[in-house]
């Protein structure tokens, strides 16, 4: 039987309604049901690939002095951001850390799909773990899922794992 | 931890190339894919369900000769179907005791989406596997995917897995 780790790549990020570094519902669901439902106890078996995608277009916009801000500051404002991210990934790690699974986490900018499609392509894991919150096809045309994309078009195979509906927000967008 | 063994439902069918009692090339692809990285040595911890969906239609056309059939004709010829399709999940329940995985396996007809999300429904496997042959867009439009309404659909988490490259046939609609 396979000799080699199992790597599984989880694509995370974080709550729209608390901001960093609170992961998202799904994100948080996706992680949680890997674990128990995939590793179990076998966690020398598996090492977790946590890959944090930030939007570059939401930085500049977050609050509006940064439209006026410098070069200084948007610098700045971009390391504030990159640490908010390394926190959301503190989140998960420590929690690897608890369990005992091998873990990495690394943040990277762009379009969440494309950028998951490249570290696919790039670190080739054994498999791609993405949360999704199951929105309907109404909704969905509005906030474009990652999770569809990805598992169309990732060279690898996809698990998705859709938001349990107990714990679906109001607004079912929100994450 | 997880205390429960982590109910992996399956979806397999046979080979459009071979017939039976042979597994398609992406059945059997995500059957091993599953045990390689995910069971690994952790046999006891999962359960494996085979489901077989037979499709009606294909019955009566398989040979000319059905059309004129008597009833009791018609019995046998289904009977025989249903041996066919035991001998295709004797392959993946043979393989599991090779190995050691508890399984499972059964028959169904109708058509594979619907008795496949039934049966996730019936069943509330933790997870559904489903290999895919990994066909372009030109491709997909006339054999409708049973993996992509599945990962649309199901109740539950689902991992596709799509066909290795190399193990592709001439016709990638054939599998």
């Amino acid at each position: 039987m396979a000799e080699e780790v199992t790597r599984i790549m989880i694509g995370v990020n974080e709550s729209s309604l608390k901001g960093y570094p609170n992961p998202s519902i799904s994100s948080k669901g996706a992680f949680e049901w890997t674990i128990n439902k995939i590793i179990r106890n076998n966690v020398s078996a598996f090492n977790l690939l946590f890959l944090h995608v930030q939007v570059p277009d939401e930085d500049g916009y977050e609050d509006m002095d940064s439209i006026y801000a410098s070069n200084e500051d948007f610098k700045n404002m971009k390391q504030k951001e990159r640490v908010r991210g390394t926190h959301l990934l503190e989140y998960f790690v420590n929690r690897c850390n608890e369990i005992g699974v091998p873990c990495q986490a690394w943040i990277k900018e762009g379009d969440p799909k494309d950028v998951i499609l490249n570290e696919v392509k790039r670190i080739r894991p054994d498999l791609l773990v993405v949360g999704c919150r199951g929105l309907g096809p109404f909704q969905k045309v509005f906030v474009g899922t990652v999770s569809e994309f990805c598992w169309k078009h990732a060279e690898c195979p996809v698990m998705t794992i859709k938001r349990n509906a107990d714990e679906t927000p109001r607004d079912p967008v929100d994450d």
